[in-house]
């Protein structure tokens, strides 16, 4: 596809962009504007200025062809992506984004076209977040292509929401519907599932943008600081992560399956008996996020959030999913890990 | 090699580390003790605390297997280079390290042994550098080795030293001599060179540490922060990344070739007569800082660093190497683009 707006430059869309600094300067550079610290991409480094009484909450969290999104994707929806992922567990953080640095490997020289593309989704990202690119790095890999994204947003000093805060008798809250990524990356990956699962190619559509354009919940910080206990994003299922707030908190955890919030879309699915509830706790890339909240707050909480409880923070170790009769659901893998034998 | 100090567990060193988690908490935490924010590496984010009237400034700069180290160099020289380019950087912004974070792609689970040993290397480094690992991630690659390392330092409010503020009149300085790693580089591939280079195999092995193990020029911190009005790290070469300086700054350079340090191995390896200067100038890997000074400043920079000046910022775009006589240096490269053409 040639861009009509690029096609009669010096530089036609398809042509590949040579050198590290025209990548930086045509394309990556108008995303600093706006930022002084950023120095318009030009030094090596960048100045991050934290108001006072904030600490600055930092996170990395690389996005990979083949593991995280698929080659072929639109450039915009990996730009989105790669952002998408790491303003994803600031807000989980009740953080605010500030700024953000990209380092890209790129297997070869990307054309003016994908480029472009590229910088276009990073650009609706930002402003939708709120944050500034400010550096980065460049780099060509022998691997696949590779966005390692590191994201800086701001909180009250000491009042980052941690992981691993969560007590006994917290309950259970997820910012939204769950398992519609893992079921939009299988439909990205054979359409044809659409019409086994009875969905029209506009639900499915939905599904799939799910899957490719995740939505930071951001509208929730103010409410993730004021009254939870404990917050995490869930990028590898809500079985698994919900496991490592009970590590990292010294708890367990119940969740009521029949309580775990599911789109139309999902539950469309689900009906049809193929894809079950444990596929979808288990499947991954949702960032949505995962609030543990203590009952003298939960009022209060489900009046801001008009979100229903999933379960509860309990005594023990272990994070476990029931059904309507109580009996604990046998989850055969509980996410995903990276270095899994499984 | 078997560690006998691991040989008796229930995990033999060469036995795979499977699972992200027992890489993090296993090999990693340990490196984020004694920092708060690090959470003990727990939580999906890490706190930073900046001091008041003080800046963050944040610079990323990945290493990859085949690119920026060899696959079979000693994991723990992995780990220092990884973190010492980026430190190189703060280094040549007047910063003081504070933290930083790490993302491992790695093309399969690592043995015990090799992440004990990258463990290590990155204690040494961060000891030295004066920094905590406060988090990061760890993902499976179909591609080489790579470690994104974003590091955090401080500096005054808006003291932040520039790369694109050297004027007209400046003169030039480089914190060490120039092309050891490029040698180093060399030999580490066909060590037979070194006879040829007529060293001996104590001083090669000299040049081969420096290229495995960069020394970020911390000690300068305070005098560039008083002194240079510009400054930057050599990463892809002198002559490559003066011309940057140059374009950030809207000037011309000119280096007195004569006059750029050598260590005592390189004036050996230049004297016979198959490498030249130009080789070293374009070599890359130095991690040396180049700085711009004012001539008001040069005395007393001259006195807290005993460093002689190497050229003169000048009018116009160009940077250019002259020789004894005044005669321009051709440079077949200008250093390292990773999307070069040529």
């Amino acid at each position: 596809m040639t861009d009509p707006s690029t096609s009669t430059d010096a530089t036609p869309a398809s042509q590949p962009v040579w050198a590290e600094e025209g990548i930086v300067q045509t394309y990556l550079a108008p995303l600093a504007r706006g930022y002084a610290g950023a120095y318009g991409l030009r030094d090596d480094c960048a100045a991050l200025t934290v108001p006072s009484g904030m600490d600055l909450v930092v996170k990395t969290d690389p996005v990979m062809a083949g593991v995280h999104f698929l080659p072929d994707d639109d450039p915009a929806d990996i730009a989105w992506k790669a952002l998408a992922v790491n303003v994803s567990d600031l807000a989980s953080k009740a953080a605010e984004p500030i700024a953000y640095l990209m380092a890209l490997a790129l297997p070869g020289p990307p054309t003016h076209e994908w480029m472009k593309a590229f910088a276009l989704g990073l650009e609706e990202a930002q402003r939708a977040f709120g944050c500034h690119l400010v550096g980065g790095d460049t780099d060509r890999t022998t691997g696949p292509l590779t966005i390692s994204v590191t994201v800086f947003g701001s909180v009250p000093a000491g009042r980052m929401v941690q992981r691993g805060a969560a007590r006994v008798g917290d309950l259970l809250y997820v910012s939204g519907p769950i398992g519609d990524a893992a079921l939009g990356l299988r439909l990205r990956r054979d359409f044809t599932l659409a019409t086994a699962w009875g969905l029209s190619p506009d639900r499915a559509e939905r599904l799939v943008r799910r899957y490719l354009r995740p939505q930071p919940a951001l509208h929730l910080r103010r409410v993730i600081a004021s009254h939870a206990s404990a917050a995490m994003d869930l990028s590898d299922g809500l079985a698994k992560d919900l496991g490592r707030m009970c590590r990292a908190s010294g708890t367990g955890a119940v969740v009521r399956a029949a309580d775990v919030p599911l789109s139309a879309e999902a539950r469309a699915v689900v009906s049809r008996g193929t894809i079950g509830i444990a596929d979808l706790v288990t499947g991954g890339d949702d960032y949505e996020v995962l609030m543990a909240v203590p009952r003298s707050n939960c009022m209060a909480f489900e009046r801001d959030t008009s979100l229903a409880p999933i379960g509860e923070v309990v005594a023990g170790r272990d994070a476990s999913f029931v059904d309507g009769d109580g009996k604990t659901l046998v989850l055969t893998r509980t996410g995903w890990d990276h270095f899994d034998r499984s």
